[in-house]
C-alpha cells in the first residue's frame, strides 16, 4: 500500500487523563517494527474494562493513552520478519497474546502467554513499545491493542488472522467480551451436559457465558441481574430461569440453594465485584460446585470462608475465557459464520468513532449491551 | 459377647467445657440401635482439630462431650439391620460418612456423603444420637466418632471395615490426618509426575501431603514450615527442599517464586490459617497452578485479590483427603500392609487414655507429629 514504510497520520480517540472525556485527535502512527503488523481498525466494541481502566482503575501513568481493545480490521503493512501475515488480512487484534513459543503456550491447559504486555504489567498498558504520537508526546497503547483509533500497531503474537468472509462490525465482539464469557463456561468452568449453571451479570459477557453454558449443554441456565430488563436477552442467549436478588428478602445463594436442591453445579461471575464473586461461590453446591470469576476488578481483596472450599467447591478464573487467542478467535469465527455463536444479538448500537463519548455513557448507566463503533469501511 | 444388647460402662476423656482439661470419667455406652455398631475402641491418635474444638471453636453447645476422631477399633456388637460387621471386626470409625446412596456418594468427584453428622452441623458435633451419658448427663459424640473412649457407638455408614492384619496402633491415623493430606495430594490437587509442589506446614497433616506429593510423582516437593526442626521428618516422607519463611525478609511466595521460575504447581496448606492459606494460593504459578486448603479453620474468612485466579490459577479445599471414607481407608490400610504409605513415621509418642491432656499440651506446643493412645489391648 501506499502507506507502507510511512507515519499515518489519522484520527483516534485519546484519553489524556483520567475521568475526562476521550478526545479525537489526530495522532501519527509509525510503521510496523520487526515483527509487528499495522492495522486499519474498522470497527471495534467498547467494553467495560475500557471504563473501568478510565474511570476505576485511573494509574496516573497510564496516561495518555488510546483505549478499545474489541477491535477488528485490515492488514495495512507489516514489519520484517513478520510471514504470517499480508496487506489485505482480515484480523483481530489481541489483548492476550499466543507466542507458541513460551511454557504457557505450550501448555494445554494455560492461555497466559508469557511474552505478551500483560505479563509484565497486568493492570496497565505498555509504555516503551508504543507507536503512537500525539502533539509531540508518546501516547500509550491500551492492552496493546488502543482500538479506538482508524490505525493501530501490535506485535504479530497478538495478531489473529480470520476467516475473509467475516463482518468485521459483527467479529469484533470476538475480541475480548464475547469470547471471554462463552470461553469462561466452555474451557473454564467445562460446563457438562445436563447440569445446572447461574450466570451473575447479564452484560455482553455474562450473556455470552450463558450461550456457552447453552453449547455445552446445561439444562438449565439461570440468569441473574438486578436489573429486570435483561431477562428478554437472556432468553435469546439460552436462560431458562431468571433471579432479581432484588426480589427476595434473603441472600441470593440461599435463593439458588431452594431453587436447584442445595445449589448449582457451575456458577459464572460475570460483574467485576468481589461481592458478587463470594455470592457466586456460595451458590454451587458443595462436594462438586464450580466457580468461575469472569468480571474483571483489582481493587478489592475477594473473600469466604474456608469451609466453602473445603467442603468441595473448586474456585478458579478465566481471562479471555481461557482461549489460547490466535488458535481460539479464528475457531470461534467460524462458530459464527456457521451460525453456532450469535454476535449480532449483542449489538444494540452502531456508533463512529466521533461518538465514543456516547457509547461511554449508554455503557456507564447499563442502556447498552454491546455499541460497535464502526471506525473506517470494510 | 457377654456385653451385646446391654449398656457398658468404661473409660473416656469428657471435655465438660472449653478450654478445660478433659477427665477421665466413667460413662455409660448404649447398645447400638438399628444400623448401628459398637466399637471397643483399641487406639486414637489426637489431631489438631480435637485441640480445635476444645480451644478454639469453643460452640458452649458442643459441650460436654467425647473428643477423639482418628481411631481403630474392634466391633463389640452391632445393632438391628446391620449385616456388614460383626463382633470382633476391625474397623476405623469414620468422621465423614459414605451411605453409598445420596447423589455425593453417587458422583465419583465428591465424598460429601449427605447423610452423615457433618451434613447437618458441619462446625459442631451431633447431639440428639449420642449414646454416651455421664453421671446422668447427656455427653456428645465429637464428629459422631467420639475415639477417647473405650467404646463409641457409630451409624455403619461411618465405619470401615478393614484388613485383620492391620496394627490398630498404627493404622488409626487413617482415619483423620494421614488420609487427609496424602489424599489432598493425590486425589484433591492430583498432583501430576514430574511436578513442583509446596507444602506449608509439616504437621501429620503436612508430612502426609508430602508422602502423597511423592507418591504423585512430584519432581521437586518443597516443605514450608517455621519450625526447622521438622525438616529431617520432612524429608523421610519424600520433601526435597525446605524453605523457613523466618529465614527470608521477603514474602514466602516471592521466595518460592523464585526458586521455581515463577511458582509451584501445586501448593498445599496444611496449618489451618487464612494468611497461610492466601500465601499458598500466590505460591503457586499463573496459567495452571492448583492450590488445596487442607488445614481447618471456620473462624476468619480467607482472601485474595481476583487478578490470582484470572491469571489462571485455581483454589480448592479438601475435607478426608477427598476419600470416599468406607471405599479410601481400606485401600489406604492395604497400602500401608504393602509398604505403600508409611505410618509408623509419624508416631513421634505412645501414651494411655489417662495421659490424654499430656498429649494435648504436646500437641499444643508442637513438640509431637502424632501421639496414639494405647486404649485398649488389640
Amino acid at each position: 500500500m501506499a502507506t507502507a514504510g510511512k507515519v499515518i497520520k489519522c484520527k483516534a480517540a485519546v484519553a489524556w487523563e483520567p475521568n475526562k472525556p476521550l478526545v479525537i485527535e489526530e495522532i501519527e502512527v509509525a510503521p510496523p517494527q520487526a515483527n509487528e503488523v499495522r492495522i486499519k481498525i474498522v470497527a471495534t466494541g467498547v467494553c467495560h474494562t475500557d471504563l473501568y481502566h478510565l474511570f476505576e482503575g485511573m494509574h496516573k501513568d497510564g496516561f495518555p493513552a488510546v483505549l478499545g481493545h474489541e477491535g477488528a480490521g485490515i492488514v495495512e503493512s507489516v514489519g520484517p520478519g513478520v510471514t504470517e501475515f499480508q496487506p489485505g488480512d482480515k484480523v483481530i487484534p489481541l489483548f492476550i497474546s499466543q507466542c507458541r513459543e513460551c511454557r504457557f503456550c505450550k501448555n494445554p491447559n494455560s492461555n497466559q502467554c508469557d511474552k505478551g504486555w500483560a505479563a509484565e504489567r497486568p493492570s496497565i498498558m505498555s509504555s516503551t513499545d508504543t507507536r503512537f504520537t500525539c502533539k509531540g508526546k508518546k501516547v500509550l497503547q491500551f492492552m496493546e491493542t488502543s482500538t479506538f483509533s482508524e490505525y493501530t500497531v501490535l506485535n504479530q503474537m497478538a495478531v489473529a488472522k480470520i476467516d475473509p468472509a467475516a463482518p468485521l462490525d459483527k467479529v469484533c465482539l470476538l475480541g475480548c467480551g464475547v469470547c471471554t464469557g462463552y470461553g469462561a463456561a466452555v474451557n473454564t468452568a467445562k460446563v457438562e451436559p445436563g447440569s445446572t449453571c447461574a450466570v451473575f451479570g447479564m452484560g455482553a459477557v455474562g450473556l455470552a457465558a450463558v450461550m456457552g453454558c447453552k453449547a455445552a449443554g446445561a439444562s438449565r441456565i439461570i440468569a441473574v441481574d438486578i436489573n429486570p430488563e435483561k431477562f428478554e436477552k437472556a432468553k435469546v442467549f439460552g436462560a431458562t430461569e431468571f433471579v432479581n436478588p432484588k426480589d427476595h428478602n434473603k441472600p441470593i445463594n440461599k435463593v439458588l440453594s431452594e431453587m436447584t436442591n442445595g445449589g448449582v453445579d457451575y456458577s459464572l461471575e460475570c460483574v467485576g465485584n468481589v461481592e458478587v464473586m463470594r455470592s457466586a461461590l456460595e451458590s454451587v453446591v458443595k462436594g462438586w460446585g464450580v466457580s468461575v470469576m469472569v468480571g474483571w476488578t483489582d481493587m478489592h481483596d475477594f473473600s469466604a470462608r474456608p469451609i466453602q472450599l473445603i467442603a468441595g467447591r473448586t474456585w478458579k478464573g478465566s481471562l479471555f475465557g481461557g482461549f489460547k487467542s490466535k488458535d481460539g478467535v479464528p475457531q470461534m469465527v467460524k462458530a459464527y459464520l456457521d451460525k453456532k455463536v450469535k454476535l449480532d444479538e449483542f449489538i444494540t448500537h452502531n456508533m463512529t468513532l466521533a461518538q465514543v463519548n456516547d457509547a461511554i455513557e449508554l455503557m456507564k448507566h447499563g442502556k447498552c449491551i454491546r455499541t460497535v463503533l464502526n471506525i473506517s469501511p470494510q
